[in-house]
């Protein structure tokens, strides 16, 4: 492995720069033109077979090393959030309103950075690199859904994938067995009362009294009817009913978001949830409409795999301290390829220890420190090889 | 009076031709340029003494009879509603968006046509009769109180008015000693929480689950802190706050309106409002700002010149019923009149009996019985006769 | 009524000291035995016809006239509550926790001094009085109704009471045509939830929870279902699931009570509060029970019989004003009596203008200014001899 | 650790009839008298030092092996419940109205057992071995806390106890490294409004209205408040406010439960739910006591006691499964115990398999499958010979 470690380090100048460059560069989910074709030539100018337009702006790109062996996926998302960015970097973006606040720029750079340098082991190689560029993870329906049924997983015995964190120190490798993000669902309201005069109330069926009631109920599904060892989320993010100020409102329009990692208590809470809205808008004497969408499925990763990883993890260069992490209820399109292959996903720290505050992703000043694309290329790498050499010798044995 | 009816039966197809003719040209309060205009040229082609721009819009005339006797003013209001007419009617608004849905037209129309009437009786006349023609009735603060400051009521002794009434049958005229109108209050509220991301609400406070608590408790003021024997109104009617499916709400703004009779309630409901939605926030951790604005004050009649015209109005010609009737939860400014001189404001039926349904006021298909006019301007038109001549023969007594 | 006036001064000493009497042996609702027997010897001396037992233990007595006329009713009512007294009249209750908190105890000795005068005026008397004593008013389903169907009304023109009004200045009388006392309905709701361990919710229904959210939706029946011009109470007074601290409630109990003026507003409230019951517990996965009892009817006044007795009081010796009153939320089963016969229910003021308290009715403190008693005497003694005279006239012209 | 078994296996049938006796002779916590009697003279008889009284109605005895080694704590509680037993068990209470319906007559005959085979094998014990039995653990403060400040750990190297599982598989053993049960604490609430009549709320605060706010806004600590990955229970288990059907409540009383697993997050939610309070009652103008009572810590396994057990029990005869468990929300005053040294507490199975329905612990029909006992004697038998074994050794070592 010190050949690859040293390899990393002497293009460490150059993962940097591609991801100053995409971070310069953002493009909206599902709009990922350019940034598709920046990683489409980085693979082609290394000789690499490439696929594009792999179920919408998907880039896939193949390394075949000079030795039989399994397969090996490695992803990497390059989609970017409309969000104004308000740092002072000097990479700052320069599409307004659009902004890489969750470090996909920073997976990409690490993906074509690996890329390089997997090519020049070339010789090494005991089977397959896949390169899975995958767009629009931030908006569902998701990308990797679409570029599963065209094939990206074709062939494929394993996948490995990372998230830088902000919030998790440098050198920190964190994994999870099982459940490490949750399946994050949409739910719409509509609750049509009857409108009227705002000194008139017995006249009409007050949407906003209706809503109030049923803000409160929703709150007792999680309090009162999901198992508290358990974990589920049920938020109300939006509530719109806009009326002058004498006029009752007619309808009222709510948003939320549901978050868990079961699936029978996904299920649970989306019957029970729409139980309460009708419960709630009958005892009113109003009709609505609820539609509950679910996002993407909580993300499993495999066990086996997943030790994998940890363990290889402890002795990779900048890696202090490895430790099984909490799992987040926010969501991750990746959930898809670990239904479909064995694989796993885990977190690498990227918080700056000299940083005061780190702002969370998604937030206008979201930065990452950018010695972790060297430590997840570091990871990925030796993974890739490690399941390579591990395999190759069992199809052999 | 028979003469005065006479007179007025006469000229019944003018002044509908007016209303129509207002009806077709409606503008929108405190923008009543054209319409103080129409109304100015009918009394100066009078020949009546004529203020205009009065305390805005407002048009001020004055007839003055060829015998002593005391002052009656007559109102009547003339701004429209930001409303788009819905009817068929041939002489359907040719302002789009803006509709006389209140009958404002039939009331200026009527007064328009007893000022015609009453010219032609100067002789007879026991005093002075001063029109004030009202912009702007809608909309807070309403044109009534700048016409008085204006000097609208310098010398008047008396005021008398009237609203057409959709819901009210052709030929009824309710009359009621006391409050009749609400006073009708507006209040603003914005709840200052900490928005986040919808899968972590522990580190937020969510300005949705505020508001809900915020409507339950206000109801609360209604059903147990106002005596049940008084009538009051809170109703939220706006309730905002938009988010992405997955953000927490940062705020929450409300708007709605207070409706009540007695100076006391009103003043406690405001305290009361303030109490609670400081506590619900406090309790949450979130901050708030409150505002309540008063509207009009309660409309309360004088018991004197109240009764005097229920009397006078049972053999007019038309009238079918006096009645009192009960109060209502809507605003007028004319409260403000009678906060200065003695009177009453009363009500005119103009329900077609023959319509099936009759759409409320402020409703784009809203409409009214024409002969309720002529009822009207024979009401207000016996009321000033009748109480020049008891008034004069005092004066001379 | 100079005579009636002077002889009712002359056994003022003797109605106080029958008003003691009674107070310090009060008699709970349905077992007032000693009192029915001690008010039927009061008549049985004056040698007038009684009837014992009447529809329970109401009393009734006969006074003939001497001449013809028509038959007018008195009521009293004389049964009292349980309430641990506390004061320290030198009469104080001597049945521990019973307690004439409510001045039936005024009304009966009222009603037993005028009997002893009018008796006395027999020859004057244009007709007959019959004296309604009646017991348990105060516990529903009370004893007018079966004193009525026991036949008390038989052959009764008119029937006139009061009520002794502690918070109504001594001196006033308190009339009102119409609706003068609230319609007292009971509820009773059993939540049947699924009990369990306190630090399992998931596998219970929380009837607290149930019941919490019941209590919220019961309030908006009133601020937002009913007419702000119409008056309504409902009131949950009673909530009881009584658990350890480990144990999740498996039903909860509630009690209250609805007051109206207006038959369909208690019919719309009963009917809704049973929608918002059924709902609550369905959303909630609750069973439920619902029972809602009619207490008294609204006590409804006759206009004719209410005006009559208004105007005639107003030179009432020791009357110095009269005044029409605001109705009451309280109930009152005199209202049954005015469904059968012509009649009115008046107030009479007995409240001490020195006392700085005028304690509650029902309060362990209560009390009245028996020179009140008087007052009451004269005005319905009055209203006797008036009726009699005119419509004796009446029947003989 | 054949001879172990073996033995063991040899007293099974006395083990049973320990466990029977003690379930015809429940005693209530802190009233354990008979049944300490009873186990300190087993004790006795083995000729082991006893002390009684210890803490209350503790008893602790040791047995000195005749090779010197470390001192093992084991620990087994022996007060039953305030239950009707319902069982048609030939052995069912003789105590009406207490019942072992939690498996302590079990552990303490499991322990009296291992007591027995222990004694046998003196001269191959390599160090001490204590026996706990606790007094009071179902009610707090409990007995553990008095039995330490009483000494009972005095020299104790390491605790190791167990609880049988009506709801786990016989033949299965649970562990789990850290919180395993959650800390159960207490609150009392108490509001205090102004009552008053029912038929008039605005002169009164209605404590149920309060009431029924504050369920609502407790419900929201846990829905929002609390992260959603740790796991906490806030329960309102009883409320009372009994009243008339037509007096508002002037009181209302509330008490319930809080679990939680850590100790920031316990401590949050008692401040939280102080602040809730406050503000809830003063939204409305009530007045409050709020009391909220620390009951059991939480039971924290300590690592590496916990993985020994968990190892050592795999081939344990009778032992099907060895399995991590989720922690459990109910309290266990174990907890002290490993405040103070190292050990563990795990699960034992105790389901009958052929059982349709185990009925949950604290039922009136809970009952265990006796061979359970036998299996946790030789799981914590084996636990304490290897114990002492391998650091008798390294003692020497």
């Amino acid at each position: 492995m010190q050949k690859l470690f040293e390899k990393l380090d002497g293009i460490y100048e150059e993962i940097v720069s591609i991801r100053r460059y995409l971070h310069e560069y953002p493009e909206l989910s599902f709009e990922e033109v350019k940034t598709a074709e920046y990683i489409a030539n980085v693979h082609r100018e290394l000789g690499h077979e490439v696929r594009t337009g792999v179920g919408g702006n998907g880039v896939v790109a193949y390394l075949k090393g000079d030795r039989p062996g399994p397969t090996v996926a490695l992803r990497a998302d390059f989609d970017a959030l409309p969000i104004l960015e308000q740092t002072d970097l000097p990479f700052k973006s320069r599409n307004d309103g659009v902004m890489h606040a969750c470090g996909h720029d920073g997976h990409t750079a690490t993906l074509l950075g690996l890329a390089k340098v997997l090519n020049g082991m070339k010789s090494e190689l005991d089977g397959t690199v896949v390169f899975i560029h995958q767009h629009a993870e931030e908006l569902p329906p998701g990308g990797a859904i679409s570029m599963i049924e065209d094939g990206c997983l074709d062939g494929v015995d394993v996948i490995f994938g990372t998230h830088l964190q902000a919030q998790l120190p440098l050198g920190e490798i964190g994994y999870r067995v099982g459940a490490i993000q949750a399946a994050p669902d949409r739910f719409d309201i509509k609750i049509q009362g009857r409108g009227g005069h705002g000194a008139y109330p017995h006249q009409t069926v007050d949407s906003i009294v209706v809503g109030g009631q049923l803000i409160n109920n929703l709150q007792q599904i999680v309090s009162r009817k999901v198992d508290p060892l358990d974990s589920a989320v049920v938020s109300v993010t939006s509530f719109v009913a806009k009326n002058p100020y004498n006029v009752i409102a007619d309808t009222a329009e709510m948003i939320g978001t549901v978050r868990t990692f079961k699936e029978e208590t996904r299920t649970f809470i989306e019957k029970e949830m729409e139980r309460v809205v009708r419960g709630t808008c009958e005892v009113n004497g109003a009709d609505f409409e609820f539609t509950y969408s679910r996002g993407y499925p909580t993300l499993i990763n495999h066990k086996e795999e997943t030790e994998f990883v940890a363990r290889l993890a402890e002795n990779v260069p900048g890696v202090e301290k490895v430790a099984e992490t909490e799992p987040v209820m926010g969501g991750e399109d990746y959930a898809y390829y670990l239904q479909h292959v064995k694989g796993t996903f885990f977190f690498t720290g990227a918080e700056n220890p000299e940083w005061k505050d780190s702002y969370p992703h998604h937030h206008p000043k979201f930065d990452i420190d950018e010695r972790a694309l060297l430590i997840a290329a570091k990871v990925l790498g030796k993974a890739t090889l490690k399941y390579m050499r591990v395999h190759a010798k069992e199809a052999v044995g």
